[in-house]
C-alpha cells in the first residue's frame, strides 16, 4: 500500500484511496458512466466489475459510455448483469451484440470523433461518473492514463466525478508516451495546431479539478490480448493488391516512397493487409491511426515505420511482453492521443491520410456497410472508419470477397445498410483485386468492381443485376424490388447464389 | 473596346485578348476544361457558348468541371450538343439531368469540398483550359473573380492553359469582395487560418502565372436570376418547427441567442426556411455557407445577420438589382472565398455550423437521400450538403413530408439511395414537426421520426413497416424484401400508399 501509494504524487489525494466496492456502490441508477477503455486497452476495470457484482442483489440502470470496446469481457458481463440502459459509442463482444439486437439494451453507434463533441457540447447527458484506469496522478494533479487515452480526456473534463483506478501493475514508463490536448467549445476554438504525425501539442497526462476526484482504487488488472490471427493467403493476397495499387500512385506521381500517414482500423484483416507493407519497398513510413495492433510495432521493428501515433495500443500477449517489456526501445517512436484528436476531419484532411478498414460488404457502386448483418444485426459499429474514410486522401476498404464457404458474396447490388456513402470510398480490395473508383461515374465504377473485385462464383449474377438494371436507366441504375435479392436469398436458401445465373456471361 | 482595356491593368496582357469564337477554337477533342460557375453565377459564358456553336460543325467531347450548376442554360446546351464525356461535381438542369440519367454522358456527384483537393493531388485528369469569368485583372496579375469563387482559384492555379472572360458589364466594385486561399498540399500543410465567419485569411484576387493566359475574351453576358418561390403555407411551418428546436437549444444552454454561423442549402425550401428567421427573436446572426439566396440579404436588411460568408451569390432578378445596385451597403457585411474554404472539413467543425439542407427523402431510422429519384435517377447531386452535414454542429434536414399530392412520403421505410448516414444526421423537420435524433438509438429515432414527422396519411403504413421490422430484431430492424416497397409501389401504382393500411393503428 505504501508503495501504490507513491503513484499519487499529490500527497493530498491520499486519503480518497478506496475499495473498488466502495466507488462502485457511489452509483446511482439512472446515471451516467464515462469509462476509459479503447479496443480491450486501458480499461477501468475494478470498479465495473463491483458494479457488476452489485447487480447481483440490486436493480439498477446506467448509461455506459467509452472510448470503444472494452476488454476483459467487460461487455459482456455488463450486458449480461441487465444494467445498461444506452451504450455508445463502440463495442464488439458477442454477448453484448445479441442483447443489442435483441433490443435488451439500446446502443448509439457514433462517430468516434463525435461523442467528445456531444459531451462537450451538452448534447448527451452529463457523464455522472468519470472512470478512468492511470499509471499515476502527478503532483500537479494530472492523471497519467495507461494503454489507452480514448474519450478519457473529455470524461474527466466535463464530468461531475471522477474515480481513479491506479493499475500498479502497468508501468510507470507509460509516463511520457500521451499527448492530452482538448480543442475549446466550437465558435471559440483554434486550429488545432498539429500538422506533422509525431507533433506533441498538448500535455503529458489529463490535467484535473481534483476536488471532483471521489475515489482512488488500486487494480492490478492487465489488459485482454488481442487473438492472434496469422496473415492467411487471401489477406496475403489483398496485402499484394493495396502494394500494387501504392506501388502506381508512386509511379504516377500521386504518393512518395514514404507514402502518406496511415491508418488502419481494428480487425485481423486490416492488421494482416498492414503486415504485408513489411516486405514492400516503402520506407520511412508513419502511423496515425486509432488503435496500433500488432502489425505496426513489426513494421517498427523491421525499420519501415519510424513514428506511430494513435488513441490506444491494442497487442497479443506476445506482443504485448514485447512492448512493454521494452517501452524504452519503442518511446521515442510513439504518442497515444484523445480519440477526437486521431480522427480529427481536421487532422485527417490536413496529413492527408492513407485510411485503411475493413468493410462487411460494399455495393457494384462503391457503398460500404461496415456494421450491420444483413442490414440489421449489428456486428461492432462503424467505429472511426467515416471519421477516416471522409477525410481521407485515399480511403481504401478491404473485405474477402466472399464467406461462408461462398454462401455469402461480400460484393452486393445494394449495401443493405450504408455506412460509407459511394461518395466518400475511393479504393475497394478483396482477394481478386483492386478497384480505384476515384473521378469514376457510377456506371464505370460497377463494370470495374465486378470485373476486379467480385469472386468468379458471383460475377455472373452481379453482371446479371447490373444489366437489368441498365435497362431501367438512371445515373444510379437499380431494379428495386432486387436490390437486396442477394440479402433474402440468403435468409431464404442458405446462400445469396442463384444456381441457373452460373451460365449466365 | 479602349474602355474594356482598362479592366486589364497589366498592359502586357493587352495583346492577348481574342473573340471567343477563337479562343474555343484551341479547344481539342478529349480535353478536360474547368469551369468558373456556381449555382448560375459568375459562369464563364461566351466561350462556353462558342464551344456549342462549333459543335455544330465538329465532332469532339469534352470534360466539364465547374464549381457547381452552371446558368445561362449552359448545362442544357453544352449536353444537348453532345459534346460532354464527363461533368462533375453537380448540376441542376432539367435537360442535363435527362441526359445524365438515359447514360448519354457520366456524371460524377461530388463532396463540393473535394473537387479542388483532387485537381491538386493529381486524381482528376489535368485542367487543359481554366475558363473563368472575372471582373479585371490586376496590375500584378491577379483575376478578379465576379459572384461567384467556386472551384475558379484550383483551376486556374492547376491548368495549363487559362481563359478569361472579363465582364464589363459587371461592376467593378466586385474587386475587394473576394478572399482566395488556397490550401498548401497535403502533408506539407499548415492549419487554416480562419477562426471566424468574417475573417479574411487570402488575396482580392487569384494570384497566377500570367504565361498561362492564352487569352482574354471580353462579355457582357449576365447571371441568369433565380426563380422565385415564395414561401408557402408549408415551408412556414417547417421555419417554425426549425425556430422551436433553436429555441429549445438556447433553452438548455446549448446555443445563444446569437445561434452559430448558419449554413443553407440552395433550393427554395432551405431559403424559405432561412427566411422564416426574420422574425425571431434570434440576432446578430453570421451566415458561413456555399450559396447566399435572397433569403440572406433579406436577414442582412432586417439587421438580423451581421455578416455573410459563401462562395456564390444567387439571387433573383429583382434582389440582384437591389444587391448589385447597392454594392456599397453589402460590402463589408459579405465575402465569397473558394468552395473548399467554404466547405471545407477543417472550418466547418471548428465553427460549429447550424447546416439546414433539403432532403429528397429520408428514412424512418435518419438516413437522408438528396440526390437520386427512386434511388436510380439523378435529380442535381450532393453538392456542399456532406460537407456541411458530415462536420456541422448541427446537421439539419428539411423536407416536406409528402409530395405530388401525397402519391410519395418523404419518409420511407428505407431510402432508395444513402446520401447522408444515420451518424450524420441530427435533426430532420417536416411541416408535421422536427424529430431531434442527437444521442437516439435507431429504435428510438424511428418512433420520434414517424411520430413527429410523417404525414398522417402514412403513419400507419409507417408504423406497420417498424412493427414488422421489430418481429426480426436487430438493432436496425429491418424486413428487407419490404424495405422498397414505397418505391416499388409508387412506381406500380402511382401512389406510395396502400389504401387497406390505412385503418391499420
Amino acid at each position: 500500500m505504501e508503495k501504490n501509494l507513491e503513484r499519487i504524487k499529490d500527497s493530498s489525494l491520499h486519503d480518497l484511496v478506496v475499495q473498488a466496492e466502495n466507488a462502485a456502490s457511489w452509483i446511482r441508477d439512472g446515471m451516467t458512466l464515462g469509462l476509459s477503455g479503447f479496443t480491450r486497452a486501458g480499461d477501468a476495470k475494478a470498479v465495473p466489475f463491483a458494479l457488476v457484482e452489485r447487480a447481483k442483489k440490486e436493480k439498477f440502470k446506467v448509461n455506459i459510455f467509452t472510448g470503444a470496446s472494452l476488454g476483459s469481457d467487460l461487455d459482456k458481463v455488463l450486458s449480461e448483469a441487465g444494467i445498461i440502459n444506452k451504450r455508445l459509442p463502440f463495442q464488439a463482444d458477442a454477448t453484448m451484440r445479441k442483447n443489442i439486437n435483441a433490443g435488451n439494451h439500446l446502443f448509439v453507434d457514433q462517430h468516434l470523433s463525435h461523442t467528445a463533441e456531444m459531451i462537450r457540447n451538452g448534447v448527451l447527458p452529463q457523464i455522472d461518473f468519470a472512470i478512468v484506469e492511470a499509471v499515476s496522478i502527478t503532483a500537479d494533479g494530472m492523471i497519467i492514463p495507461t494503454t489507452s487515452v480514448g474519450n478519457s480526456l473529455a470524461f474527466v473534463t466535463h464530468a461531475k466525478n471522477i474515480i481513479v483506478e491506479i493499475n500498479v501493475d502497468q508501468s510507470e514508463q507509460l509516463e511520457g508516451l500521451h499527448d492530452l490536448y482538448e480543442p475549446a467549445e466550437q465558435g471559440r476554438r483554434l486550429p488545432i495546431p498539429l500538422t506533422k504525425a509525431d507533433d506533441r501539442i498538448g500535455t503529458v497526462g489529463m490535467p484535473v479539478d481534483t476536488d471532483k476526484i471521489r475515489g482512488i482504487v488500486f487494480t492490478k488488472y492487465m489488459d485482454s490480448p488481442s487473438p492472434i490471427v496469422p496473415p492467411d493467403h487471401e489477406t496475403e493476397e489483398m496485402a499484394q493488391h493495396l502494394i500494387s495499387f501504392l506501388r502506381e500512385e508512386v509511379h504516377a506521381g500521386r504518393l512518395s516512397n514514404n507514402l502518406a500517414p496511415l491508418q488502419a482500423g481494428i480487425g485481423s484483416v486490416a492488421n494482416a493487409v498492414l503486415h504485408g507493407l513489411i516486405d514492400s519497398e516503402f520506407e520511412d513510413l508513419q502511423v496515425y491511426s486509432e488503435v496500433l495492433q500488432d502489425s505496426v510495432f513489426e513494421l517498427i521493428d523491421a525499420g519501415k515505420v519510424n513514428f506511430a501515433s494513435a488513441c490506444s495500443i491494442t497487442l497479443s500477449e506476445e506482443m504485448m511482453k514485447q512492448v512493454y517489456g521494452n517501452l524504452e526501445k519503442y518511446r521515442d517512436k510513439l504518442v497515444l492521443r484523445p480519440q477526437e484528436i486521431t480522427n480529427h476531419p481536421e487532422i485527417i484532411r490536413r496529413l492527408g491520410l492513407i485510411s485503411i478498414n475493413t468493410a462487411l460488404e460494399f455495393d457494384i457502386y462503391g457503398n460500404v456497410n461496415s456494421t450491420h448483418v444483413s442490414g440489421t444485426k449489428m456486428m461492432n459499429g462503424i467505429g472511426g472508419s467515416g471519421d477516416f474514410a471522409r477525410n481521407a486522401k485515399l480511403a481504401i476498404f478491404v473485405t474477402k470477397s466472399i464467406a461462408k464457404g461462398g454462401n455469402i458474396s461480400s460484393i452486393v447490388p445494394f449495401v443493405a445498410h450504408v455506412d460509407h456513402t459511394e461518395h466518400d470510398v475511393d479504393v475497394v480490395v478483396t482477394e481478386q483485386g483492386y478497384a480505384d473508383l476515384r473521378g469514376l461515374a457510377p456506371r464505370e465504377r460497377a463494370q470495374l468492381i465486378i470485373n476486379n473485385c467480385v469472386h468468379p462464383m458471383y460475377k455472373a449474377q452481379l453482371r446479371q443485376y447490373f444489366e437489368e438494371a441498365l435497362t431501367r436507366g438512371g445515373q444510379t441504375p437499380h431494379v428495386l424490388e432486387k436490390a437486396f435479392s442477394f440479402h433474402t436469398n440468403l435468409a431464404k436458401n442458405g446462400t445469396m447464389l442463384v444456381e441457373e445465373v452460373k451460365s449466365y456471361v
